[in-house]
């Protein structure tokens, strides 16, 4: 039962930071193709965004891996 | 049933977690590429909105540390 | 049943809690963007929709903790 | 099978009540943003809306406690 | 098995409520953003319209009552 | 098996309901917005759409309510 | 068996019926705020379109009370 | 067996009548309301539409009639 | 089990059909609305695309009846 | 099991083709709509599109009848 | 099991087969009444497509027969 | 079980690729029709990307096969 | 357990390669229809992002591969 | 079950880094299709967010390969 846990656990964070972090970077890329004089501050945010979306999901990864090795 | 009940939580979590912050991050990526000089408030407004979003799911991470623990 | 009953209702109230409050802050962030005067009155309301909106999670957060220690 | 009831209860009057109150509360913010001289009637028919929204989810809750204590 | 039948019969009509509601009321407020002279018209058509959307979540309310109490 | 049909029964019945009652008058409340001279017409056939809308889930109200006196 | 069978039964049609009234009702509202002297003859198609989509989910009902006093 | 195989084919077959007559009357509703001097030709195609969508639906009532009554 | 079979089959082929059917039928009154000097040629290309698709709904009520008579 | 079969195989398949088929002849009918010299290509490809689409749920009606008379 | 199999792999191709040939050829039907004199090339292109998409369907056609067969 | 696992592999497969390949190829057809000129680019384009798309379901049968032939 | 495993994991790993790709190529396709002497450039970004996308499932292959030699 | 957690695992997270991956590259593909002169900071961002999306699915690997062979 551990293992299907761990599975569980890090697909469904690999799906939440698959799709949060797709809709952060495709916006920005979007931005700095229509104002390339913004690129710093618009990758400082994305920068930003990102961590804190992975914030959760690596939560996830580390209690799937307690999860195995349990 | 420990390891999947806490498999769940964190999956779930991280799932909200992820569209809720993809939601609020692009939209201000796409504010700051639309308005550079308001990227101080914008900013702002993000870091307070992402923090009350991750309030649950991180309720949801102790939660799933305490029921694998147990 | 305790855990995986906790799990089910901290996972969804965290679901529904990201998308939420994901609504209401990005589309802050969109009107801060529009009309920089408006931030101060903007926030109060947005503060307001965000309280309201995680009333009914973080009961949902209560009765998982209440069920875990059952 | 009570705590498991408990759960699915809570936890889609979480996910219904975010869902509701996120269409109302961001549509209030659009609105302000639009026309703020009308910050005070809206807030107003916000505040009707939410606490109609939030009837039946509050009923989900009670019933939730009494499943629990059951 | 009681208990369970409460919890899918009230988060059920806790989600349809929700929705509806929140589509009328957000609606509502739309609408008063624009014409704000039609406030009162509106506002009576909007407490017709959720009543008339929560009739069925409270008969639904009444029956998770009654198979709790069963 | 009585109960859990009851809630199944009066469950989708308020989610149909919800919804189909929930975009007639949000159309109804943007018509009135639109036209403030069409009140009275336009809310009449509100009354005869949700009139109609609610008569196949009040048969299921009245299923579910035989369904657990049963 | 015969109760869960009539739930489903009469569930699902109430879905449907609410569907489909909706989108006809509401197209209905709207076709009369924008043109109100048609009121007579929108007003007749709804009414026979409501009959023809209220058809099978009658007789999902009448199935459903065989089935129950089976 | 025999009253569950009914509810499924009469509540799948309202679900797809709901839908498809729905669709159809709209759409009638909306061009009788763009042009009036059409009704008769547009109420003709809509007739012929909602009986063809109807013939299946109705082989799936005669099929649970037939399985109730087996 | 036959009886199931046959709900199963008879379900999903009205399904189909309904929304196969609907589009097809609420285009052609799309485009009698908009063209009515059109009308014979488009209803001859409506009753083709009709018979078309429901060549395999009828192919699985003809199915359905066998297994139910089986 | 061999009735169950059929039934998911000719269900799926009359979804499939319903779809798939809807698809193409609402667009052959608005292309004829608009330009209404073309009605005689159009109507060809419509044909060969249509029987490249039956080609797969054809077979999978075949496999039907053969699990059915197993 | 062999039949089930069967009805699975022969059912979900066929879903597939039909909304990509769905999707090519309505396309293809909509670009010839744009552009009536490249209806050549365009039906070059449809039949390369089709051929495309039909080759993991018939795969999954054959691995059905031979299932049957087993 | 193994024609089980085969059935699933080659189902999700042939959906995969119909997808894919249908978005590809009607994007494509799109593209001549609106620029005749570019047709062997535009075909050239599509074929490796069509290719590229059928690697992963290719592996899929061929997993497939050797399920069956275990 | 090992051919069901292997069949989840190429099928799932299928569909994503498959959307994912499909959306790469085709957005690619459209933008060398839209401007021809780019073709180069976009078709190596293309490549780039064909890899980098089928890098998991190809890790999905290889696993798949494992579980059936295991 | 190793095998069936390891196939979950995999699966999810390919779906995920496809789906992701899919809207980052095809974005910037978009990106240098408007703005050939922008291609090197176009796609500096895209390999940045596609090895920040990667990360977690390869995390989901490492797990994979290690419920595999324990």
């Amino acid at each position: 039962m551990g293992a299907l846990a761990a599975a569980i656990a890090i697909g469904l964070a690999a799906l939440g930071a698959g799709l949060g972090n797709g809709m952060i970077v495709s916006k920005t890329v979007e931005g700095i193709a229509r104002q390339p004089e913004l690129k710093g501050s618009l990758q400082t945010t994305m920068f930003i965004g990102v961590a804190l979306v992975e914030a959760i999901p690596i939560i996830a990864a580390v209690i799937a891996f307690m999860v195995v090795f349990q």
